[in-house]
């Protein structure tokens, strides 16, 4: 694409002055609603309504094309068919208009014909210098500015603070809908379609310097441009704008779906993870989640710890609460002993003074207790947030709201907190004007409704809290030696792999590389103990399986005739140039690990770590990463592995050094970084580790250029 | 307990003719709350009120004791103060009442003065033939008979047909509200409290012949009368009404905090889950998903088969259904041929005709491709239920509802299916009035909010339906020989194990059992191949530690030594009594797993299976079961094993005889229950197949009595 998809540009798209509503018409649904929309938000005296014949439409005059308006337009909103579509688009352009948002379908979704049909639009549009968004999808709502391009019904007037994008038109309404019942108010709504031109990370990317922005929630079906959104969600992250996706296509079911009606592929869903794990994306598996969280973050922002004090007038929510936080990984941490002690002055005789709180029925005699309890949790050193458990009306049963002194205890508890509270609602109740009434009299200012959905919004914000705290300094990997690039061809041998790996600082199990029997025997000897051979050789790939492999030699003899039957197997091989046998010792104990790097089609190289055996082939027990990886992290992955406690010595093992094991691996990382465009794959297999000896005992590196 | 609750009793007190609220007060606001509830519901002529001075209250003439009444009356409703309840059972005793409700709280929650106190009072109420509910609870609601026992605000006054059953009180009205927000309409709600008399059990076992209820839901902390609860669960069952428990304390923390608030223990969590399992009943983890599927599953009944077919218009919404199916273990079913065929008829050419199905906008011209969609897919030889996702309005905006069309369609399309059908909002929006009015113009009997709330509700009904499709006739347990009663005593022998192993049919590796080297040498002779020698002897439970073991013993030398090292390292464990030697072959490649009984204090014997190793020692993979187990269920649960892809022969192994392997664990587990009350325990480790060849190597019999 040649036309630059500026911040600028889009300011002009998503702030217009001015819409010019094309292909105007009675008979349209979809011209209707939209219609409404622009005079419900007060947008009527800036619309112009264009209809080919001129006919007085939606109860107003029309021009015939959008040359007769007469004044600066920003955006055509095109509603005409796909058939009249380029022409209205050179009209609209002839008429100064820079921006087009078309609804049309029939485009990249609709096979082979449909995705010629997106290319010629997107060539015209191109040189017209008119930005496209869509096609196939509603338009968007900027709530700030109260401009509202989509035939969308039911779209709410209060602005708030959260961003929605999506690419699915037909579920945004749903996702309108519960953004108000949850109180994620909105500052803009934008429904991507098939991203002709303009894709989510693009849309990110402005929104991040949208002051009225303060987290951005996303349903993708796919990621059109990787490296667009990669840089966008960084620019997010490092501006302290949560990002909240809900992707599918984490099935397979899914992504074959996916790709059937976008026409696009969905990207392997692990891949997927690793990245957004290393963007500071959070991911979430519901439209709710992804409201709630990204409302939360939103009034939240970042916390200054990951632990949740909370507070509740039943037993039964703290207990509903704790299981939750277990299974989601939320963190309720023990009070500390002041935390304890103030408490002790605030609760009951009777009650218990822990994480999670229970206030006991005493504060239905005394609400202070729910005020000062949230004081003094808030003051914990421990706790980055507090949440407190009550009831929430939504409707009013035409009597004062009994549970308001509840309620306004709270706010208070707010009000004198040291930390950020949020107010959870037992279930998943809608917020409704009432409720809003309730907290504004309470000085509350964010609810949450649900437990479940608290944990999820909670853990979610204090995760991304942690992950992207460090954003605005990114890691640097390592400068290492390489090989010249006109030796970056076809498949390495291990000999040289080896040479790869050891030049890069990564420890290589010693070996020698020989061409005879005598050889092999003098530099066994110089090992001492058993050793292995190997047949050396770039085209022979699985040694083992041709016989090329003899394992625990001890003895001259035995290291001779080893010898002969291995360089025998590879003379087999036909066309095989062979390097030699290496001879190396054997090692015992410790636990072996794989390391590599693959390239990825969409985000490029990923590192992949992996325990061995059992682990990685009946569990696929495996971590990813794309690059580059601190040693931190590193660790992190295989911490993260199930078998993780193998590698602290479970089952009598001798514990691993894992900041040795980690700093090899973010070191093959950077190998592979410094390797860059050249590399296809780099796989040490296996990486043993015994204690704080680490070593690559094998290792195959494959290039992209044959 | 020697007063029998029985369900003749329980139904004297959850359908009252008439309520004593004792010790109303106007100052009380539980006292107000309830009476005004009994008002509402137009039971006022049926309530009378007891109030010591016999002061109007509640603009009422009041009596100042029950035997004033003059009338029969069946419940006292106990709103006095816990130091006078004592005195007001016997008053209410005195008038014939045979019920009562308490109140107050003090009790079996409050420490050891609390539990004292709650003695006493179950005492009296026995002395007195008086059945209790509670105490420190919010009583109940029948909103079949539209009778309130409860200080619960905000009832709602529509009956239906789900039992809602909550420890908490505190959480009551939020569950209350939910309820209806979700569309499960009540039968009736009932807090139990501290369960002094009255459990969960014994309401859920009345339930169960209540021709209103068709689901029953369950707040659990703890479950206090295991086997009442069982039996009631194994009627509900068979009776085809599912339960659905969520239970508390599946956290360390939670289960703390519950058993601190509870006063009791909250069980082991795997077990409970082992137990659910077993009884067919539905554990899910929030107060939504229990509402919601509940409701769903009051209103479907048992699904013929577990498959879901899917129409819906939001391609996003089907691709986030899809991934959410396969994550939560829900089956989306491929279309049969002829569903194909059916649907290629409807469908434009430009849609994709699959599982989950994307109507695609064509359905916006031609609403009736959502009918005869959801017509064909009904009738899918796979599908079990049609769950079709659409919009569902929950407040009007004051025009007509421009999706009633939409609706009407479906509504339809459900009226034509062969399956039952489900209408699926997209995201958690309330069931109001207005909704209400939207399905019943569209003849809509029943709609789930929220595509992951309706993927856990469909799955778990699934589940349910599969589970418990026999459950009316209960599988008997093999009977099988065991030793007299007077022999199982202490710690058994390997070799005494081996022969009650034997004995009942579980195949045990050959062994013979030696007193000298002369005969562990021709025992080993006999048997061919490496042997191994292990000291025999009751009081010798961890051989190996001692040196009683050694393995891999070739040649009469080594097998002679080897008997004198293991019999000396046997001579100096200080009390032991030496059986002899047990010399048995080795066995080689297979796996290995564990099987065993143990003995829970609530639950009674449960089966334990697990794969050795890494596996349970790394990873902690096993799998439960309580007793008896069909060979069916034991294969059920080795393929549930994390690591059962190596029994299927992965790493090149020879795959397992799963059903030779789970007929012998299903025989563990029926010994276990031929041996009756006196097994502590019993345990097989290693138990070894290799191929459809499956042999105890060793076992572990220990006795209650010592």
């Amino acid at each position: 694409m040649t036309l630059a998809i500026t911040p600028e540009r889009l300011a002009s798209l998503f702030r217009p002055r001015s819409v010019a509503l094309v292909g105007a018409s009675n008979k349209s649904s979809f011209s209707r609603s939209a219609y409404n929309n622009l005079v419900e938000f007060g947008f009527a005296d800036r619309t112009f309504l264009v209809n080919r014949r001129g006919a007085e439409t939606h109860g107003r005059p029309t021009v015939t094309s959008c040359t007769r308006i007469g004044e600066p337009v920003d955006v055509a909103f095109m509603m005409v068919p796909q058939a009249g579509t380029l022409d209205a688009l050179t009209d609209a352009a002839e008429a100064g208009i820079r921006n087009a948002v078309i609804l049309s379908s029939g485009y990249g979704e609709a096979g082979e014909a449909g995705r010629a049909a997106q290319a010629e639009l997107v060539a015209h549009a191109e040189s017209l210098d008119v930005v496209l968004l869509g096609p196939n999808h509603l338009g968007f709502a900027n709530f700030v500015d109260q401009v509202p391009v989509t035939p969308i019904n039911g779209l709410p007037h209060r602005a708030g603070s959260v961003a929605l994008l999506s690419q699915s038109g037909a579920s945004s309404q749903a996702m309108l809908s519960f953004a108000g019942i949850c109180g994620a108010d909105l500052s803009s709504m934008v429904t991507l379609g098939n991203e002709a031109m303009i894709t989510a990370g693009h849309v990110l990317d402005y929104l991040v310097d949208d002051e009225h922005t303060r987290a951005i929630a996303i349903f993708l079906e796919t990621i059109r441009d990787p490296e667009v959104f990669r840089s966008a969600a960084r620019r997010a992250a490092a501006a302290g704008k949560p990002v909240v996706v809900l992707k599918a296509g984490s099935s397979e079911l899914a992504a074959r779906t996916a790709a059937a009606h976008t026409g696009a592929l969905v990207g392997d869903d692990r891949t997927i993870d690793a990245v957004f794990r290393d963007l500071g994306v959070i991911r979430v598996d519901s439209i709710e989640d992804m409201l709630i969280t990204a409302g939360t973050a939103a009034q939240l922002g970042r916390l200054a710890r990951p632990g949740i004090g909370v507070v509740s007038i039943s037993g039964g929510a703290c207990d509903i609460l704790a299981d939750r936080a277990e299974d989601l990984g939320a963190e309720l941490p023990a009070f500390a002993e002041s935390t304890e002690q103030a408490l002790a002055e605030i609760m009951p005789p009777y009650g218990t003074i822990h994480n999670p709180l229970d206030v006991t029925g005493a504060a239905i005699i005394d609400p202070t207790i729910f005020t000062r309890a949230i004081e003094a949790v808030s003051a914990d050193p421990g706790v980055g947030v507090v949440a407190v458990v009550n009831a929430l009306p939504w409707q009013s049963d035409g009597r004062p709201y009994t549970g308001q002194v509840f309620a306004d205890a709270i706010g208070d508890g707010i009000g004198r907190a040291q930390s950020p509270v949020v107010y959870v609602n037992q279930v998943l109740e809608p917020i409704t004007a009432y409720t809003r009434e309730v907290m504004a009299h309470a000085r509350v200012p964010h609810a949450v409704p649900g437990l479940r959905q608290a944990v999820v919004a909670l853990r979610n914000l204090a995760w991304w809290s942690e992950t992207t705290r460090d954003a605005a300094t990114p890691h640097e990997p390592r400068a290492l030696p390489v090989p010249d690039s006109s030796a970056r061809r076809g498949t390495w041998s291990e000999s040289a792999a080896r040479g790869l790996l050891a030049d890069a600082g990564i420890p290589v199990v010693p070996a020698e590389l020989v061409t005879s029997a005598q050889q092999a025997v003098r530099a066994a000897a110089g090992f001492g103990g058993p050793v292995a051979l190997k047949i050396v050789s770039p085209g022979i790939l699985h040694k083992s399986d041709i016989g090329g492999v003899r394992l625990g030699l001890a003895g001259d003899e035995a290291v001779a005739a080893a010898y002969e039957e291995v360089a025998a197997a590879g003379a087999k091989v036909p066309g095989a140039t062979i390097e030699g046998v290496l001879v190396s010792p054997m090692r015992a104990g410790g636990t072996e690990l794989l390391a590599g790097v693959v390239r990825d089609p969409q985000w490029g190289p990923v590192l992949a770590v992996a325990l061995g055996g059992i682990f990685v082939e009946v569990l696929g027990d495996s971590a990813l990463s794309p690059l580059p990886v601190t040693p931190a992290r590193a660790r992190q992955l295989l911490e993260g592995l199930r078998g993780a406690a193998l590698l602290r010595g479970a089952r009598g093992g001798e514990p691993a050094d894992l900041d040795a094991l980690a700093d090899v691996i973010a070191r093959v990382g950077d190998l592979a970084l410094a390797l860059g465009d050249d590399l296809e794959s780099l796989e040490i297999n296996p990486l043993r580790v015994a204690g704080n000896t680490v070593e690559a005992l094998d290792a195959v590196v494959t290039w992209r250029n044959t």
